[in-house]
């Protein structure tokens, strides 16, 4: 079934296991005649890239992305685009203690309940891996965004939560996400994190996390009713994303203790358009974007690979004990920020495609 | 476009306007010689209807569901059911203020944005009432699920949250949720929203709440990586309803403040079978259901329809207040349990066949 | 499954069954502000009522169709339009014979070996009567046509062939179509079709069909690679349509026979523009239309409910022979002619949505 | 759009261009644990594969399959399956000449028009080399029938006509198909064919052909109403085919010359199941396989790429005259014979995955 795909007029299909020969994904119905060259994915890999940081896995992969088709002379030709990234580092043996018992907290036990079959080097498909074809993804629908809204399209993202830290949201400063190694926009708060992380690996342990992406310069009239909804899609899109348990827009889960007034932003003429002067929705009114920002959160579960040993079983059903050694982010939730980052944007250039396609 | 599809072999496609002549549903896929009738529909549907308590609209609608096709002597046929319900209690002069003025936090103005044209009476095509529908769907996804999985399947909903009001979830008691008009499952709590309730109608504003939707009996194995994921599609369909602003699934949120250990289930062996010793995970992991109680909670932003002033603009450009009288609901979260419990229904009847499409 | 729905962006959704209540389809994906009302879909419809001369069926429907959402004060909205139409002239009892014996060349046995159900009442599903659903959605897709591309867009179509009898195309007048029961464009094939359609009838036979459906003022553009092809969609339609065998595009099996310099249309240029010198390719190469004329033939095999005794098996799997009684068509392939202009119409808004999705 | 994708549950997204690095497809929904590894793949693709005789085209390539991802230990696993062909001999200098001129017949001015770039190397997209990436899914399509419905199932194809001459169907012998370079069923056809295409050749011009691919062992149930219909999927299927400008399905256009005595297949009992004493249908009845052999048939239009010069004119509006020299197959139906069957194949193992999600 076409479980691999997403989208549906911009539509990428990803393949490849954690430690197969190769990841890559097929990028299906951008637009022709559209720039696009490997530095332009390149660019967004490099800022997921593993290894950057003690902060994040010491896996060594250079992530380097190959254009197979679908372009041609440097342009889009409307064909659909192959991107394909190598494995390298993929060191197997790290991996031959969990061949036969269930990781807690991974997909190996349900993998297992599912197919009778599992590739459990590295966590095989359900790798977190998986996502730098997002982000490959992603940055052609940024290309496709910007070529058609214009310069003004700006999707990026923050962690604004690590375990139980948050940031001080007065102090957001997006030049600072780019200056510390946990795209943090609070430059007070990057020290607390430090400290909080490198505590947690020493322990054994992990940290969750909480990521907020933005994207601006968005028109209103994308989405659609019912079930094309542009926040069910983009609630879907998050929630794909490995290790993800909660997704919200706007003012989201406390939109729940606001009062009705509070809570509906009111409008405005500005230089003759329609302004709010809040954005409690977080740029989306009944499934369709308002023309503000559209503010999207999730949170992202700690790392399930943990040092501390842990109780589970194997597929014989034996009852044992598992500590999780090898390369691991001890809080996976900081190189999530730029893959939410690349799902906000297929999921824009998609409703961007299929708004066009009913209102011309 | 295939906007007000949901599901994909389970599939159900909703019409129909607030002040129309009826709305219905067209529910494809389900398999045959299934048992099936009106009141097995109308059943679920009397759950959800207005005008049973002082807490919801006082719109009167029997919302008498009519099974036009596909089923035969009393059980389905594997062709198309086509469900349809009249309206009946339309008052389209309550509506004539807003004809030409979008009322703050509906979609009134992005409806205008996008299609230049709007059918204003009661929200048109953005009304709640299009979730009738959803339940409507929900009852025969309830049906199969029941037929193929046997009678263990349970799926049902509480209110957990109403404003800032939470249950005291060791007083939990499924019993409750059917003895008072809000799906309430702690006993003491009832009387504080009562009050809560009351009083924000009375001020002229709206209260949002939290509901938790759970269903018990389902298998290991649903679901399916890495854009089938049960965790993505159960977070598209919460956020397809209307007015919900944020989804989470197991400890949600609440998971970013988690340690590795206190997060990872653990597993050991009852009975022959793979048993969680918790359940952070609400019952998936790695996209794919775990045997567990499924367990999802949405958040709904209180009812935009309130008395007090708002600030505005009209069609034309004019700077106005708009008021919203008539029959609303003063915490549209209430009703929202019906339709979350459907909504998980269709998304677990989808992903059942979906399932068996590839694994027999 | 969505098994009942045809369409990617201009998408409708069929349902219903001969002998129940009513028949319908949801269309779903319309530009909004098109002018639609009932008696734009009623005037096509008329077209394919039964009952109209003494070559089709006897059984007496109005057809009359209602539009129950998706416009208002006369427009469309981009919502979902729901038409129904309900059944009147249903006699059940003239079908209590074939309740447990399979017609032959009819779907009886295998929808019984599929679902182990049938509505064996006229068909149930398998009724031609579900074309009138089409007819009505390809109602609406004409409108969008004009509405997108104007008036110069022409979609029509005849009978070229009735048994073994075929017109002599040098004689091609479309105004013949609409001046003989069997949309006709040779004035001297019309008495010849009559003899052959009356004796077919008095030896208690029937008569298959070839259809020839064409669409002019279509823009090159139109269509896709690889599987998105306008070609692939046109043949899937035609097939889908009941009692039809075999479609082809341009000069079609005829192509088999020519030389690469006969089938190869050559190109001039005429006041600018690429003009072909010929129409081998249907208006169709490479997938994609080139701006000719598209010109698709279907043949109809001949009604397979018929007087004379054919050999036949029951449900219990006890020998037989069957006579069809019942008021049946003689020569099905002429209520064709509509349905396959509908087909026509609804693959070409189709495609026109997802051109301008991906070009703007 | 996922224009580039074909099937439902059984689905695959091809990728490439003639003479980009590779060409390769994404084959989704394989169930677990079947066997698969490259020798079974690469032992279709060597059918297909060009230069092996003088009758086809003589580009040399390995078409040597690569498999990414998807298998463990030499089994599917349920993810998805990356296969690559590397392009090795492409002589881009061959299509300096056409880079601004569009080939008649070709899909050259009909890309333009669409997309406003093309890739003019060898066709680009449009080339028959993407036919490879068919044949490797069609490849895992016969895994998937084998694996579910045991060794029965039988998948093969011959030509039947090239140009006008046909074969004499009473002399078929599917032996004979292995034995010649034109998977030829009537071995005394074989000379009159080298003849014709020795010829054609010799003339700078080429032959069109029809191709017949048959299916055995596939049980009575699969397909589905409306349009989820197996004839209409095996339509678009061969249509969506190179140069295929026609499709039918058992009798045919033939159907439309029968009376309908003649058209129906009879039934009669044998060995207590139902048995057909005729197969006019193609095994299909009312959209559902009836468990006869499947019977498909369709036309390939002649190779337009010939030495006759032909008129044409360029991107500038300039008429001109071209004669395409460069290594081309003068019959392409030869080649599609594999590629039918391919095809065949994945419509099979897509319906039969639907089957088992409605039935169980």
């Amino acid at each position: 079934m076409s479980h691999n795909s997403f989208g549906r007029l911009f539509r990428f299909t990803t393949w490849g296991e954690s430690h197969g020969p190769a990841i890559g994904c097929v990028v299906d119905g951008a637009p022709p005649r559209i720039p696009l060259a490997e530095p332009d994915i390149q660019h967004w890999l490099d800022r997921r890239r593993p290894g950057q940081s003690r902060f994040t896995t010491q896996r060594r992969e250079p992530d380097a992305v190959k254009i197979l088709s679908g372009t041609f002379e440097g342009r889009t030709t409307g064909t659909p685009i192959s991107l394909v990234i190598e494995n390298e580092d993929q060191r197997s043996k790290d991996y031959g203690e969990i061949a036969d018992r269930f990781r807690p907290g991974h997909a190996d036990y349900t993998y297992w309940a599912k197919y009778g079959i599992r590739d459990y080097r590295g966590g095989g498909r359900s790798s977190a891996r998986e996502t730098a074809s997002r982000v490959a993804a992603g940055a052609v629908a940024r290309k496709i965004l910007t070529h058609v809204l214009g310069v003004g399209v700006q999707i990026r993202g923050a962690l604004v939560q690590v375990g139980r830290h948050r940031i001080e949201r007065e102090r957001w400063d997006w030049a600072t996400t780019e200056a510390n190694p946990f795209w943090c926009p609070d430059p007070q708060t990057v020290p607390v994190w430090e400290q909080a992380i490198d505590e947690a690996r020493k322990r054994g342990s992990s940290l969750g996390a909480v990521i907020e992406v933005i994207a601006g310069g968005i028109p209103p009239g994308l989405g659609a009713p019912i079930y094309g909804k542009l926040d069910a899609d983009l609630a879907g899109a998050m929630m794909s994303i490995n290790a993800v348990k909660g997704v919200e827009i706007g003012a989201g889960f406390g939109a729940a203790e606001l009062s009705g007034e509070e809570n509906a932003d009111e409008m405005r003429m500005r230089e003759g358009k329609v302004a709010f002067l809040s954005n409690r929705a977080g740029g989306i009114l009944g499934e369709i974007s308002t023309g503000q920002e559209i503010v999207v959160r999730f949170a992202v579960k700690p790392t399930s690979s943990i040092l501390n040993a842990r109780k589970t079983v194997t597929v014989a059903g034996e009852e044992v004990e598992l500590s999780t050694k090898g390369r691991h982010d001890p809080c996976v939730g900081i190189r999530a920020v730029p893959v939410g980052e690349a799902m906000l944007a297929t999921v824009l250039a998609d409703h961007l495609l299929r708004h066009r396609a009913q209102n011309g």
